[in-house]
């Protein structure tokens, strides 16, 4: 594969071939970057206030752009990139990040290249059309007219599964595209060591007489106020306005386009004081992560988040461990108080934290509080393998969702609109992430552990305001590396040791067993 | 070129293979344009509100984009494309669009074919070291730091019209680039005509005893009330919000993305009534026009303006000969007074509506009023064709410009900053883009004329507010079209005649001896 011509003298030109090819190779995946990075604004600016007679368009300059970094990526060239880059005698020749990069697009090559184009092509068909029957069903309540879409898309599914091959249960293929290593059998352990011990808390929660009083929390607040509020908070947390934007949309995200340039979202509700606030800490905190990648990164695959894992971990961080924290607001109540005049008057700081983390089962993941959240992953989470392992089947989603909410929570949706169909996420085949938001949420307290012994008391930084110090850690422990360390190497290198659940746990017992005085 | 295979029966399956031809080359121009409107967004971006640290990748990712574009052009398959669809045999098959989207991709692609590509590429960079040379020199009122790049500007022009070739004056192939069809003999003969009736005209005005009051539009106006006025007026012109958006810039500019999606931008000066209001109505003009391009020229090169002079004369038309009319003052003054209550107490319509037209010849093109525009226009044409016919130096430009702005409008620079080196335009290589603005006018007015003998007294029409009637017949008549008609064309099309300076000498001195009571 690599050519050795040695010329006059005692030098091979291998090192010559090598380097040219690395330039190539270098230009190539820049090119494939800036496809991506188009595309990135271009749904950004759809979901911000793109007119909406200019869409129809719009979509098709996706599809072009979309297309054209997919035939890059499964490209003759990239297969002779691939081939040479990873033949032995080159591969120990690379530094770290590039033999990184090698391998993350043979990854992807590999995996596009074992389905069969028009089959892929009819998946992408069925999940765009199976996307607008979930709404339309969901809208309804109708489980039904949604089966035939949801079957067919978990038959394909098996399908790739088996073109693209498993270790252990099948559904550790579709984890690994979300959560690269991640298998059935850790997340079974974590989940349940989690589930042990939050369920039994849970309940002694629901048992406390101490309910925080939460009214004051539901009052008029003006959306000009609220967003100076956020982009205070934003700033306190080090989100670099030079690198990033504030927008508001529906559904609040964040997006990195390049290191120097990574968007938020936010929406206000005019009747809640925390929603937009809670929304934007959370998005602000996966944004930190990707302004803090790197620079020589960029224009690599490597230049974005590790996992949805670490990724969630860090907006779950900054979201529940210093927004809902105490400290926090023991610093920033009289902040809020002043931004709202007049409107928390007679209200202390500590009602309003204790209001901030009031526990309720709910129905809806997305409105659930920081406890129970991680109930509604572990529910999505045993249906998914269910479904893999065949133990289910898609007909039987219904009932076994009502039975698990009823078991886990305690609630029963009153329809499948707010019950199985609640959730995008099928819809469009994404199997295997929901995991991520509950992993995001023990990474987080793992890590929260280890800045603790590192940077010292956390709760006294915070309560000082002192958030920089803290985002400075995490951008050099975590966000620097990107992808070029993987989920279980980072927490590791970080913490010493591996995905630990028990941080998760002693955290959640240690904050509510103060807060409803268990 | 076209293969005819006579088939069993009668039936040659010519069709067949000019009908798959049709069809590939039509989803190769679709790809083009995504390209074109990926870009055009992203430039969009980058004025509205990118973050500046994302700046230096973002370009990046421009760049990649354009240069694909560009391949796309001048690629060994858009030259089989192109011998294919102009061999005679095929041409005389295609209809009027298709034929005409076909010269458009020729005449492209054959100057583009005539530069050596490193050539070009010395060219891009040259203009764009110069656009920052410029904007130093402009700071410092330098010219001697910009004289060597202008004149390496002007030499590789020079250059290239000789290996694009040239009829008559050397200069006809740079108008050509912006109004197709223009020529220096054309130019001479309305801009003479118009210089001879304007000079004497702005005499005039100046001896009037007959001066207009204007110190009432210099307070300070909200920007939020300037914004909210701005917006009503673009609903009252038939701008569609639902196909664009109204954002602001340090210099206001209008972009067609596709008909659906063209947005403009105003700025918002607080000490100045007019300055965001006429912007707005500018740009709305030429959005207009885009956003009522025919569908059917959608993802074809035709899906634009067809030159920057009709482009021009929309922009014109409605911010001068609509916005300053004294009928549009006597139905949106009482709007005015309202949006900005007690700033106009006991200032009259026709006092507001005399300052808005204020006459005073000026040193800047940009802050001209609607007559002595043409005069900043004509010094620039007469310098620019004298540059290329080589009867002046660029060495020599600040004295010509001096002099001719003493002799055409009586002032004089006091130094280049505010002289020679005040437009961006020459430092980009743009020359031939001057014209446009004052063929704008002309162009305007000659529709102006018509649409007077097609819909009846215009007057009436903007004092009853009814404006919708008057975008749908310009709709009709010109912006449908987007490129498939030349401006000749079009100009001969509506208005029965060539291009005539005389409607605007005449429009010029009936508003203005009015006005000045000459």
């Amino acid at each position: 594969m690599i050519r050795v011509y040695l010329v006059k003298g005692d030098k091979p030109v291998t090192t010559v071939t090598l380097e040219t090819k690395l330039d190539e190779f270098k230009l190539y995946l820049k090119k494939m970057k800036s496809y991506e990075e188009a595309i990135g604004l271009i749904y950004w600016d759809m979901r911000t206030g793109a007119p909406k007679k200019g869409i129809g368009t719009r979509s098709e300059v996706v599809g072009e752009l979309s297309g054209e970094l997919f035939k890059m990526q499964v490209s003759e060239q990239m297969g002779t990139f691939l081939d040479y880059f990873t033949a032995a005698d080159v591969n120990e020749k690379l530094d770290r990040t590039m033999r990184k990069i090698v391998s993350e697009c043979k990854k992807e090559y590999d995996r596009s290249k074992k389905i069969p184009p028009a089959r892929y092509q009819e998946y992408v068909v069925l999940t765009s059309q199976s996307e607008a029957a979930w709404e339309e069903a969901k809208h309804n309540s109708d489980f039904a007219s949604f089966q035939p879409y949801l079957e067919k898309i978990v038959a394909m599914n098996l399908e790739f599964i088996e073109l693209w091959g498993y270790e252990g249960h099948k559904y550790n293929t579709l984890l690994d595209m979300y959560e690269p290593g991640m298998t059935v059998e850790k997340l079974d352990q974590v989940f349940g060591a989690l589930r042990e011990k939050v369920v039994p808390l849970l309940a002694a929660i629901q048992d406390s007489p101490h309910k925080p009083e939460t009214s004051f929390l539901k009052q008029t607040f003006e959306k000009e106020q609220q967003k100076k509020f956020s982009l205070y908070i934003l700033k306190q947390m080090g989100y670099d306005f030079d690198a990033g934007r504030l927008d508001e949309t529906v559904h609040p995200f964040a997006t990195g386009l390049n290191p120097g340039d990574v968007r938020i979202t936010t929406r206000y509700l005019t009747d809640d004081v925390n929603s937009a606030l809670f929304g934007t800490i959370h998005e602000g905190g996966h944004a930190l992560y990707e302004q803090n990648i790197s620079t020589d990164l960029i224009g690599t695959p490597l230049c974005t988040g590790t996992s949805m894992g670490i990724h969630e971990s860090q907006s779950r961080f900054w979201e529940n461990m210093i927004g809902r924290s105490r400290p926090f607001w023991s610093r920033y109540y009289g902040d809020l108080q002043r931004n709202y005049p007049g409107q928390f008057d007679g209200v202390e700081a500590e009602a309003f934290y204790r209001a901030t983390n009031e526990v309720k089962p709910s129905l809806i993941r997305i409105e659930a509080d920081e406890l129970t959240y991680n109930l509604h992953i572990m529910i999505r989470y045993e249906i998914e393998k269910a479904l893999f392992s065949g133990a289910v089947k898609v007909a039987e989603l219904p009932q076994v969702w009502n039975e698990k909410y009823q078991e886990y929570l305690g609630v029963s949706p009153s329809n499948n609109g707010e019950g199985v169909l609640q959730d995008v996420h099928w819809s469009g085949g994404a199997f295997g992430y929901f995991p991520s938001y509950a992993l995001g949420n023990m990474y987080a307290a793992q890590f929260k552990r280890t800045i603790e012994q590192e940077l010292g008391d956390l709760d006294e930084l915070v309560a000082a305001g002192n958030l920089i110090p803290i985002k400075s850690w995490l951008a050099d422990k975590i966000y620097q590396y990107g992808k070029l360390l993987t989920p279980a190497e980072i927490v590791q290198q970080v913490t010493g040791e591996e995905l630990n659940p028990e941080y998760l746990v002693d955290y959640l017992r240690e904050k509510y067993t103060d807060i409803y005085k268990l």
